[in-house]
């Protein structure tokens, strides 16, 4: 293997394979980024087993050939590189980094022990804008759940049947739900869970100018490409909750007002109850007429913070976790609905310029 | 105490001041921020007994008064605040914050308890340009050692002799030595040690719209006015090393070089030396001809770097903590020269447009 290639091809193909690098697996090989050159492109590959990222970038190959690197040594060398063209090369097991008159000599790891990708060429398949794509994913994925034990609670759940696209993410405690149509995958019909990880990583990778994600899919595996990039995931085992069931159709109070003052409000008292009593971070909603106070006191002091708001219907009290509330009013815009129905009972949370978006958030059982 | 101020005034003191909160202090009360009003400003103050800082805002004062507040939540809480008139007012020993129709009560700490603050009014004093001194600080302070053990060498030596201000630091590996002519500071002697965190603090303090440093010092304390803080330091006590003394006058070999690409070379090496059989950072040092190597081999690899250099003087091969280069190399511009003289000697780096200032680096002795 022998190619010339910019300081800039080489760090932007590392950083995007890079988060699939294993970080804690006992198998070295997984440490190691798979280089190949093929034609005028180099194809980066790192996969932990669960995700797989694959990126090509721009070379001149002069002899094509593959390698596997370790990662993090290779990773640092290449942001320090220098702005000229450099020359690589595969030499008795050995990668020679050459520019100026300078090189460096890195030793490689086993080839034949890193692990085959699978092949998802037979899928099914459907594409989704970047931009509506990216969205669904910023309004869902935090609600996932990070701790391990019940993994279908770690990934979103996503379908698309009758030309919609639905993805839902919960931890038990609050959910996400959106939806978009998708007129042109009417033929596509596909139902799984993703990780958590899978989608938060694609977020961060995709770029305005990929106009389109297409998406691949199998029983098990599911694959993402856009732009240079193609991301390969296994999907999660099991049977996701039943999400439609646990949105309430009625309420009893109905609370119009901005997103940006209530979030003010609320991370205010959540600075105040996280020393309270009651439990991290909850907080007292009161509202009373057309005020809402949120309502905190603690071993440090008390807030009551007041908002002149828009209500419909039964004045009520209800107990909160603020960070269910300060994660869904960092992903919607302008003005909110929030619909109540007894301290006991789910909130709703839809922003008033989405219909398709719906946070329902669990309070704290009144004792 | 009532007072009426802007959120800006309140972040603006209690980011100042808080560096000065105790960190570790087992004495409660140090964890407050003392607030008192005197006419139409606020005045902060924070510490930990080593340091102390004091910062003037302006505020609408109603009644004078004063109050030690918990200096955690109340600066979470000015962060917090919206952009509106808030007014303050001390009730019952609780501090009431109130903007719109909402409200914030935070308990207090005993006043009495807190620390009376050393007075200097009779103490001799001299001016330094702002800039001038961030300079010096920016060159010197990051050669101290950051190792309780040895206490003389956590702090800066300064000195004012002669109309010339003086600041060493060295942690026994390297010494950074950087002087200023003072024309104005004819009457003033000065010497002690400054605890590096005092002007580490002081460097993030000063701002370019601060024209001049007041100092005022005596035995045991100094202290710092500029712009509207007032930073209060104990000096540590102890006997300096005698710096003059170990900076050679002659060298064997002389190297002149430009900053950035050395800096380069050095950043490269060192990514190998890391995993490196002869210790963290090691990369060796080789001069031949007009060629300057910086080599490296370790569990991972090897590099070879080439500098064409401008040379006077005998070849030579020495070890170096890279770290050491790399801290200095940050601090100073374009060209410099470093001058070595054989393989067991301190070498010598000093900047080509900067005749005041002489970095020191022990080298890794050859077994």
């Amino acid at each position: 293997m022998i190619f010339y290639c910019t300081k800039d091809a080489l760090v932007v193909g590392v950083n995007t394979v890079f988060r699939a690098v294993s970080s804690k697996s006992t198998l070295p090989i997984l440490q190691g980024i798979l280089l190949k050159t093929e034609a005028d492109r180099l194809i980066l590959t790192a996969t932990d087993l669960e995700i797989s990222i694959q990126c090509q970038v721009p070379v001149q190959t002069i002899e094509e050939g593959s390698v596997v690197i370790p990662s993090r040594i290779f990773s640092e060398i290449v942001r320090k590189l220098p702005d000229t063209s450099i020359h690589i090369e595969l030499k008795d097991q050995q990668l020679y980094i050459t520019y100026y008159s300078s090189n460096i000599v890195l030793k490689t790891l086993e080839q034949e022990e890193f692990p085959l990708l699978p092949n998802l060429e037979a899928a099914q398949a459907f594409s989704i804008p970047v931009s509506l794509f990216q969205n669904m994913i910023k309004q869902t994925v935090f609600a996932c759940s990070s701790e391990e034990k019940r993994q279908v609670f770690t990934g979103l759940f996503m379908q698309i049947e009758n030309q919609t696209l639905t993805m839902v993410g919960t931890d038990t405690h609050r959910m996400a739900y959106k939806t978009t149509e998708l007129p042109e995958a009417e033929n596509s019909t596909f139902s799984g869970i993703i990780p958590g990880k899978t989608l938060t990583e694609i977020y961060r990778l995709l770029r305005d100018d990929d106009e389109t994600v297409d998406i691949q899919y199998t029983e098990s595996q599911v694959s993402f490409q856009f732009g240079a990039i193609h991301f390969l995931s296994r999907l999660i085992a099991g049977q996701f909750p039943n999400y439609k069931q646990v949105i309430p159709n009625t309420c009893e109070t109905k609370i119009h007002m901005p997103v940006a003052a209530f979030t003010e409000a609320v991370e205010r008292a959540s600075l105040i109850s996280r020393d309270s009593a009651l439990g991290a971070n909850i907080i007292c909603l009161k509202l009373v007429e057309s005020t809402l106070f949120l309502e905190q006191n603690s071993d440090v002091g008390r807030i009551s913070e007041q908002l002149e708001v828009e209500a419909e219907g039964k004045e009520i009290t209800i107990s909160i976790n603020s960070k269910y509330l300060l994660d869904v009013l960092k992903v919607i815009d302008e003005q909110m609905v929030f619909e109540l129905s007894g301290p006991n009972q789910a909130g709703i949370i839809r922003p008033l310029n989405d219909p398709n978006y719906v946070y329902l958030v669990l309070p704290i059982r009144a004792s």
